[in-house]
């Protein structure tokens, strides 16, 4: 693809995907661009501009159809295979992570997780024996693993971050409640709840 | 404030916010727009513009103090107060967020957890003993709380939106992935782990 694509325009492209999976769910077989700007809080309008920069996915007057356009996004997204992620650190969050069943029809397989407690590792969580830290580099090269999740205290977040780029990862899902700096080529995106909680207070009614 | 400002101006607030507490965190007093910028992969012009939307923090070539600027936006984003928070799923999710302590500083505190399921409601988890959903509406009211955060499987996740949109609760927080339906008033926000790995595989090469 010549075309630099936004990236504000890849980062709704997954929203859209949820939202027809959950369609397909529902047993439902075909959409407009109307229904899922209702759903999603984003206008039609907008999602037909976003889609079009990819290609032609539904035909005037008649909408989408849910399976082929899920199947095109998927493809766009690079999620049409299974990418495994490692976890880098095994309180709560990590282990939860570990656990979530939600990330094998998303594309998403946790391949091991990685702690650097000596009272962690060897531990057996679910079917994962926590791993030592130490060992992520030579296990990330000879698996070619690509993506990661951290979820370790915020002061440990950086230096875990890189060990991953050492280690070849070239994209960073972090739970630690910092700004992290990685190379250029290098993706990160961070969850915080409090952000999200801080983002909605400014509208609440005391 | 008469003037409307724009959500996605309010949406970069509290990841300012953060990045300044970092900095006082390193014995930081002042920063200038450019370093926070370089810090946050922002343009400097963008946070001038975004912070000018409230007033003048900062002198032309002096930077902003720190703690004054992180001052106002905790006052701006009303989090200059601690925010009571419920949450709903007492599964690996919501116990982690139950259990993480990076809330406090950040201006919530998390007053409790419910559950449906008759095994887990009356288990101590931490400070914590799992209360029934079934007196949610009551307790939320009587605190007044209005902030909640849900952490259920994705198929069970409208029904607890409506019950809390039903207690009074004015935003929410959900892990669940999916889209909630709620009421104009009512505030969502969602974090979903497969949303954020999905915006990055795009630019992996295989």
């Amino acid at each position: 693809m010549a075309k630099q694509i936004p990236d504000i325009v890849i980062g709704r492209l997954p929203v859209y995907l949820r939202a027809l999976q959950q369609m397909l769910a529902e047993g439902r077989q075909v959409t407009s661009s109307q229904e899922l700007g209702e759903r999603l809080g984003i206008s039609a309008a907008q999602i037909r501009k976003d889609l079009s920069q990819f290609g032609e996915f539904g035909k005037q007057g008649t909408g989408y159809n849910i399976e082929y356009l899920a199947n095109q996004v998927r493809e766009i997204l690079k999620v049409n295979k299974t990418w495994e992620v490692v976890i880098v650190g095994a309180g709560d969050i990590g282990r939860a992570l570990a656990g979530y069943s939600g990330f094998s029809e998303r594309g998403f397989k946790i391949r091991d997780i990685f702690d650097n407690s000596a009272e962690r590792i060897g531990e057996q969580h679910g079917e994962f024996v926590i791993k030592d830290i130490a060992t992520l580099k030579s296990e990330a090269h000879a698996a070619g693993i690509k993506m990661a999740m951290i979820a370790v205290p915020a002061n440990a977040a950086q230096a875990v971050a890189d060990v991953l780029v050492d280690a070849g990862i070239q994209a960073i899902l972090s739970y630690a409640p910092v700004n992290l700096n990685v190379p250029p080529g290098v993706r990160v995106q961070n969850i915080d709840p409090s952000i999200h909680l801080q983002r909605m207070t400014y509208y609440l009614t005391e």
